[in-house]
């Protein structure tokens, strides 16, 4: 395309917003605010130092909870606040499972009459036992559904359960989609274990066919027998898939060596620019520290805690001072049970605090288009809404109610106002808790806008409260 | 001016708002096309057919205007619309300028005292002349804007004038941003010519950081010189920046062999669904067949001929009978000159014809978050605007006055309204132009979204009318 002014569109679209929130007029008078958004719009983009802050996240590697990469990124972050000179820099202890991946997760479908073996990429799922040394072969069966599997019932003693509902591409909403499959994964394996099944294969939960297993946690009901979960990449789901439709019987081999450590103390790091008149009341931006640990980490959740990172940068770096207090956490073990989001509310540090607001950023680092804000609270909404016609030129194209994240879920049940950027999500199960999961994944504007809506979000909310 | 069109546009948002909340009650009670459209979603998004349009298109290779590949798009165009079941398909001839690279395109920053020589990355702009067959050597000056040219005047006669304004990566729209730089690229030569300049070089148009030349069209003014022009990579601008800094003279070499060859016979690429009441009311849906040579065209403008084509083909394939004509059009040199929208509108076949709306899509194969629609015409605009709660779930937050595009100029021109789907920008300047334009670099379900909405615009159009 040549050149083009979409800037009268901007201007128009606007107008539009402002109307629809009703206070055009509002936000012309108040033009501290506007001053201000611009300001942390143009340092952001311009400096870009929230990629800056995810690479230096990543560097340690992939941060598995109780892990010691998770050590070091504590470590890492703490050292990093202060630098950046946030106030109350300090970690708060959060006692974490531990589980190990080991060194290997191998399957294989078992070769048959004239039929080769053939390799299945694998790994296994977060919580999953492993398997005896020597692994586990059995039988295949594919099922579709919690519901088909409890149908075939007898049938599935002695065999591997192959869930294979794929993610509902036909859906926009790509969280939906992930949603709609992912109690495949969860509660797959206590499900086929109370049938006597001996092992689970999951269609790993992408959009893409491709040769990446996607991990993620797997639970255990506390009275099924514990059996072996491993994730299959999409392409060769459709190799099994096929194979079970063409042979009467196909045997998988499966093996691995993960296995759980039992618990370790790791913690939240937590940085804040302490207000100047309302010390004790918290806007609170989070992400968390932990990862999945085939990737990096990068969108999930490296870019979060970057964003919640930059966005008190770049307030403190243009000399606001905020009347509340504006806190970052970069929670520890979201990935493994949220841990960290229930140790917060019960640190001996929450004494005194009230926290109106509690932002968590774990959606990636892509390109925000909304704002989702104050849950079933409208206050919160009616305060932001009002300023809509500042958000618009940072991409915010909608607010809407909703917000809710696993690591604030406790502070949201004590009263805080849930708050989160919407984000453009098409790509974002193509890497999640994958190999793709890496930083040259994440578009540094992209990463940079999610930053500047924090810092404009979180300035406002503690200057006006709710 | 202003004024009045503020006045105009909040009458415009107040029948956008009156109909966002005041006709849910219509939607709801419009079956068919919420039935439609959720038919559209689902067939486009499970198939994903876009991609594979794209993919062929993009196969015969880059598709320079007046190259024997844009012949071979032309071919593959008609074979692939005739397979797909499309009516009334056939070519409109379109003379077309044919530009060649050649096989030489490189600069030098020449070694001088202690200073080794340094190569810089560069590649000629659409239109050039080529240098001397030896290259040619000249001190460097390097400018901002075209407003410092003409203040160094007399002391710019034998030198290369360096273009170094970078887009301003402030803006949140990167097609303002790009806007505001490209003077220097389109006007730059011509400028620095008439001081006595021998050449110029150009900072890349990107927000990115990296050693990609990015091409685009350069125009010579009909009374200056014709010196040879070229691109450098944003990284290798950095070089010869920091260079003129620290030396008191820097001379760079640049040689190219690029070369204007007269006219040639090319063609834009027609295909339709007649409408079944109004067949000559059109509903037209466009993109460019023609690209640039560095990179694949994928994104500008592969992706806005494989959202017409896929658009249709969902509307043919869903068995949907469109009351009016929806047509696919697939333009030949929108880059070199918008030859082939002037061509369209004066072609025989329009005799008896009127276009409604005319919608281009050229800006990439990025994920959707709105439509400009209508330009100064509010009419469409209150139509689909009435329709907006189909639309979101689609990706589109916001609907606006605009649409304009340069194909779809000279029929705007004649009362057509126009239309175009907004994308998310953030990256779409990374590959513009360059080599990175690739079909890897184009996302299938973002690339789709675009297809499903204008296969739902087109629809409704088709059977509402403006």
């Amino acid at each position: 395309m040549r050149k083009r002014s979409v800037r009268t569109l901007l201007a128009l679209a606007i107008v539009l917003f402002a109307f629809r929130s009703g206070r055009a007029g509002l936000q012309d008078g108040d033009p501290s605010y506007r001053q201000t958004v611009d300001r942390l719009r143009e340092t952001g983009l311009a400096e870009e130092r929230g990629l800056e802050f995810l690479k230096r996240i990543t560097s340690v590697g992939p941060r598995l909870t109780g892990s010691q990469e998770a050590a070091a990124a504590v470590d890492l972050s703490l050292r990093l606040m202060k630098e950046l000179g946030f106030a109350n820099v300090h970690t708060e202890p959060v006692e974490v499972g531990h589980w190990v991946r080991g060194d290997v997760g191998k399957a294989e479908i078992i070769a048959s009459g004239t039929r080769a073996a053939f390799p299945l990429a694998v790994c296994a799922l977060g919580g999953s036992v492993g398997t005896p040394e020597q692994g586990l072969v059995a039988p295949v069966v594919e099922v579709r559904s919690l519901d088909e599997l409890s149908r075939l019932g007898p049938k599935l003693k002695g065999k591997i359960v192959f869930f294979n509902r794929p993610m509902d591409r036909r859906l926009t909403d790509a969280f939906s989609a992930y949603g709609g499959a992912a109690d495949q994964r969860v509660n797959g394996a206590s499900a086929a274990a109370r049938h006597g099944a001996v092992g689970v294969l999951v269609r790993s939960l992408t959009f893409r066919e491709d040769g990446n297993p996607h991990t993620g946690l797997m639970q255990y009901d506390p009275g099924a027998p514990q059996i072996p979960a491993a994730a299959v990449s999409t392409l060769d789901a459709g190799v099994l898939s096929t194979r079970l439709k063409e042979e009467q019987s196909v045997s998988v081999s499966l093996r691995m060596n993960c296995r759980n450590m039992g618990k370790v103390t790791s913690a939240n790091v937590v940085g804040e620019l302490t207000g100047s008149e309302l010390p004790g009341e918290v806007i609170l931006l989070a992400g968390h520290l932990d990862s999945w640990d085939l990737g990096g980490g990068a969108h999930d959740d490296g870019a979060g805690c970057a964003a919640a990172l930059e966005a008190l940068r770049l307030i403190k770096d243009l000399g606001l001072r905020p009347r509340r207090t504006i806190r970052a956490v970069l929670f520890m073990d979201e990935e493994f049970g949220g841990t960290g989001g229930r140790a917060y509310v019960r640190a001996p540090q929450r004494k005194g605090e009230r926290h109106l607001v509690a932002a968590e950023s774990d959606r990636g680092g892509f390109a925000p288009v909304g704002l989702a804000i104050g849950g079933r609270d409208s206050r919160v909404l009616k305060t932001i809404s009002s300023y809509a016609d500042l958000f618009r030129p940072l991409g915010v194209t909608f607010i809407v109610p909703g917000g809710w994240g696993v690591d604030v879920g406790p502070l949201i049940e004590q009263g805080a106002a849930p708050a989160a950027v919407m984000l453009n999500a098409q790509v974002y199960f193509d890497v999640h808790h994958s190999a793709l999961d890496v930083v040259s994944s994440v578009h540094p504007r992209e990463l940079e806008l999610q930053a500047v809506i924090l810092a404009a979000l979180a300035y406002i909310l503690a200057q006006e409260g709710i």
